[in-house]
């Protein structure tokens, strides 16, 4: 094991320079403000959590999770999701606060990076969680949300792919009734997509024709509304049914909101996070091969903490969206401007500086010459602005007289 | 070792609900886009660093960084401060950029907690590097800076205290030769304020008269600009004498900017930082008996990052700021508007949100109703607002006939 080099930093991890840094806080203070106006509240909650709390209420693998001790001897992590820890809060600082809550975050998570790399072990989301509301009407309205928050964020063209966990964990219990381990198999594939996976795995199962076949149909279920219908056909499962009448009710509010063009329904979809308990989705832009949101309803998280309820809410992968974005994200970027001045003309100069930034989108710098003859290296560009020792500035002033 | 309660976080670490997020939110913006004003742009670095790198560069004490191991056995910090993390960006990323280069952050920064507990575990800064600049006017340039942002952050009174790591060190060398430890231990007392330990220490040295004289003089050496006059008497040590001409040369350049008001020298002023190198300040709230921002010189930092340059800048303490200006921080508060809507009545009460959504300064939330009625528990406030549920509204419209 060598020393790192004084200019490297981890594995999985980012520096952001300033065009990102901007275009990546356009992002965050667009987001966030749609979330506002949905009525959802920011907060802000610690770096750090207790393992044996919020760490083991996660999704999170273990392995996966940057662990550390405290002075006392105790496990701490670092976040992976925003989720448990608005749980922890919502039962303990928030334990008063009627019901629903809406409350919105921003922030890094961090995942121990995997040996097969190329994954971040620090990434940014920013999201929602609607708290105590166990509503069809509530799925609709976050997933909603986050169609207005990829609108926000400048992304053009994206799909989200809806879901139920209670679909396929309804209809494997009715088909493979007493075999676990087939039924783990089965999700495994769908969770990787591995589709082809997915039919070998069910033609070694042995199962009856009528059975495979219906297995198999599974994978056609994806698309709009009339998905509901089909799904129907395949399964009386009761779990698997109470799933299908969900998404359908979803699914009208989604069209009352005018936003189902954006939406399909995908049966395939097993949520990322094991505390899923209802509807999840992923939001896709076009050309990016991974989600830029997920989502999900989880039922059963908030009781981990003390406080029993129903919630729903989403993640936007924040760095994700700068990457189908880029820098258009970044709001008018402010015009560049040199004030140089001799000792003589200070205050001046400097008044000048004062006045300059109090206007709107102006970036003013200042700098001292020792000389009368003006700025050395100033080469006027075609635009009208001026090239300064390698740095372009849109107007130059300078008191040397 | 008991077992963390569900509703614990580790100590040190705090949650911020939405009021005091809004506050901090709002400290956070106003002070990036006075530092952006200025031509400082921000820049995003990662929470996790090397340790053999950032973490010995930075000026935290080696058991106060929070260390983990990645998976190849390297040791990893969480960042301590931001200063040093930049000195790598501006070596590696940046290293083509001509100087000066000038950047700011915000970023939250980590402590592992001391056993007098009390002190936070992370906590939020707000700062700015000047990179590439040994100009005394580039000195002044971010005091003067400070001051505008602690003006932009509503921090009503405040004070910056301004000193030079050269005095004492010339000083002491000139009185103290060859007598390190009696150095280092009144430096000690200065660093922590202890004037009493101070003088017991001068005492029990045995000193001349008039060195013991002189160096209790330096208790006194806090004032306006006459301070400089006044310590040019004490000493002839070329170290202090040239750092004492340079305070001068910054104070002067305050006074061009207008803000030397806001500024007192304290000769007797010691940086947190051992990689200060010429001067350093610190800015004090009425009211509060810990800094609230910090700063100063450091022109050796860089070349441990392999790109020598001089370097001055500070950091502001956000969530000190916080606690002075509260939550009149926060920018104006939304209006919270209640759409309540039956079924029947959904498409028209989601269409009226959308539309109050597009709206400046609402906050806009729905509630689907089981019945005709209307909102029950609704209870009109003297304020024209409305009481619903525990929650109070601004202004609530029904969708129910």
């Amino acid at each position: 094991m060598s020393k790192p080099k004084v200019f490297e930093k981890p594995t999985g991890v980012k520096d952001y320079l300033p065009e990102a840094a901007a275009a990546l806080r356009g992002i965050e203070f667009k987001v966030l403000q749609c979330m506002e106006r949905w009525g959802y509240r920011e907060i802000i909650t610690p770096t750090l959590e207790y393992y044996d709390t919020v760490g083991v209420a996660s999704s999170t693998e273990d392995k996966k999770l940057f662990k550390l001790l405290d002075r006392n001897g105790t496990t701490l992590v670092m976040r992976s999701d925003m989720t448990a820890p608005i749980a922890r809060v919502v039962s303990s600082l928030l334990r008063e606060h009627p019901f629903p809550l809406r409350l919105s975050y921003h922030a890094n998570v961090f995942r121990a990076i995997e040996a097969e790399a190329g994954r971040d072990a620090e990434f940014f989301q920013t999201g929602v969680e609607l708290v105590g509301d166990d509503s069809s009407e509530s799925d609709a309205e976050v997933i909603a949300l986050a169609v207005a928050c990829l609108q926000a964020a400048s992304v053009k063209e994206f799909k989200i792919a809806l879901g139920h966990v209670g679909f396929l964990n309804g209809l494997f219990q009715e088909m493979l009734e007493g075999r676990p381990d087939a039924q783990r198999a089965l999700k495994d594939c769908l969770m990787s997509r591995d589709y082809v996976g997915y039919r070998e795995t069910i033609k070694a199962l042995g199962l009856p024709a009528e059975v495979q076949k219906k297995l198999e149909g599974v994978l056609r279920l994806r698309g709009g509304q009339e998905i509901c219908r089909l799904a129907q056909q395949v399964t009386h499962d009761p779990v698997a049914e109470r799933a299908i009448a969900h998404l359908c009710e979803i699914w009208d509010v989604l069209k009352a909101y005018h936003v189902s063009e954006h939406v399909l329904i995908d049966l395939t979809m097993i949520g990322d996070f094991s505390y899923y308990t209802g509807m999840t989705f992923e939001g896709y832009a076009a050309d990016l091969g991974f989600p830029v949101c997920s989502g999900g309803r989880y039922d059963n998280l908030l009781s981990q903490f003390g406080r029993p309820a129903p919630a729903t809410g989403f993640a936007l992968k924040t760095n994700r969206i700068l990457e189908v974005v880029g820098k258009s994200a970044s709001s008018a970027t402010a015009r560049r401007v040199l004030v140089a001045y001799t000792a003589e003309h200070r205050e001046a100069a400097l008044k000048e500086a004062l006045a300059l930034r109090s206007r709107e989108g102006l970036m003013v710098e200042t700098k001292l010459l020792d000389h009368k003859d003006g700025l050395k290296d100033k080469q006027p560009l075609d635009d009208g602005a001026f090239r300064v020792q390698g740095t372009v500035y849109q107007d130059v002033f300078e008191f040397v007289k």
